[in-house]
């Protein structure tokens, strides 16, 4: 496994595994690997011929009061575990290579973002189809691996494919979960055994809507309604949101039509939680 | 020559083009074709194997009290012109095409925007970046054309291709002039023979500016005072501007320094006309 540091660099590489007529997978990354990015490799490996992972923290998506600078890093650690999983190379540029001069363009993202972890965070998600933009015309991969986990970044990610005509298959990649159905997250680890104990309920209240849709519920406010109930009675947690939208678009709907997703965010003492499923009716 | 209409077929068009190891040259257009925009075929016949050239009235850059339905059009001239120039594609999609749904991203353009002809048209540059990203992703080409005329869209151009990163190579074309000096453009047989007459004079200014600067003058409000005296005495016509401006980030300059641009817009009684030398200390 090679660690690339420049563009230049990585084009060459890049260049050579496309003439051998090689398909490139690409999975991108803020670095701190856990097992949701390896499942994304693993599900690359299933496609591609070559995979690259980038690492890069990227400073154009943390808001001023946000934690760049804090944000974890373990380069070392990293490797090891994408050289375990048959990583060919981790782009790993730094700020400075990925941000050469002051940017006059940057992706607008327009709609979609007042919504979910979009509403506290604004102007995140210009800073992620920005870099995302970049990485992809950097890369050039046939296929780039996202986890629904971040359902939002995975919409606008598909918004930014589809409106300005970029060469890549966008791969939705299933949320990993524990047995229990708890959606995998470096953030788990900071419940308590209790609220460990009652985070499935998130799940379990995901599917329990999924399961109304299915049998004949459309009303978005009483499916809203009764998951709200649900982690009520069940957990401790503080229901920061529970949002039912049109998918990809991330419109407010009042009635369940197309594709949609039922998302959750709730905040345990020291864990904000989220999780969500996508249906078709 | 072939007329494409749909995204589809030319992307299998350009993968057989690719396959075979040629390079594919592109010359975006908005159609009603002159010699300018034939000069740019010229010049990527130079260098690539195949030319693609785009047709495309692009709504997203005109403004709500632009004329984009009034902008003329007419195909079949077009595709006379495009044919005796050699093009091997014309990609001619309509609006519905290029726009399936409502953007959700598009490239926000946020330096030198303010200046030269951008003031006047706010999100016009926006619209063009937006257009040129998709058509870029579109065509894949190795290399695209765009004429110095309008220098500031270039500018643009260059900044968007170094900021996404995007593998094409911008080829900046000389603006081509009649034997007098002046700048070839459509609006010109808008001129009465007496401004026909006197038009060459603002190309004489931009060469007077370029003379005074290479003989020492770093006074960018001294040569502009000049230019603005020598347009007034020379000319009937009213000046709309005359800028000097750091090139590409197209901000307003004390002194000569770097690259630079001049540029001129005048007022004649039913044309407005643009010119701009660049020029590097």
């Amino acid at each position: 496994m090679q660690i690339v540091r420049t563009i230049s660099q990585l084009n060459n590489l890049i260049n050579a595994v496309k003439k051998e007529g090689k398909t490139v997978g690409f999975v991108p990354t803020m670095g701190y690997l856990h097992e949701g990015h390896i499942s994304l490799v693993e599900e690359a490996k299933k496609h591609d011929d070559f995979i690259v992972m980038s690492i890069f923290v990227n400073p154009l998506q943390f808001g001023p009061n946000e934690d760049f600078e804090l944000y974890p890093r373990d380069l070392k650690r990293d490797e090891k575990l994408a050289k375990m999983a048959n990583v060919d190379v981790i782009f790993y540029p730094d700020v400075q290579e990925m941000y050469q001069k002051d940017l006059t363009c940057t992706v607008h993202v327009q709609k979609g973002v007042n919504a979910l972890c979009g509403k506290s965070r604004p102007g995140h998600f210009d800073g992620v189809a920005t870099v995302v933009l970049k990485l992809f015309n950097i890369v050039q991969p046939t296929r780039a691996y996202f986890g629904m986990k971040d359902a939002q970044q995975v919409a606008v990610i598909e918004n930014l494919i589809a409106d300005f005509n970029v060469p890549v298959q966008l791969m939705k990649c299933k949320t990993l979960r524990e047995e229990d159905g708890l959606a995998r997250s470096s953030r788990n680890v900071y419940l308590t055994n209790v609220e460990r104990q009652q985070a499935p309920e998130i799940y379990r209240s995901l599917k329990q809507a999924v399961e109304n849709i299915e049998a004949g519920e459309k009303s978005t406010s009483k499916l809203k309604e009764e998951m709200i109930s649900h982690l009520s009675l069940t957990t401790t947690g503080e229901v920061d949101y529970v949002e039912i939208l049109s998918y990809p678009s991330l419109d407010e709907i009042s009635a369940i039509e197309g594709q949609v997703i039922i998302a959750i965010a709730l905040k345990f003492s020291k864990a904000r939680l989220i999780d969500n499923v996508t249906i078709t009716v």
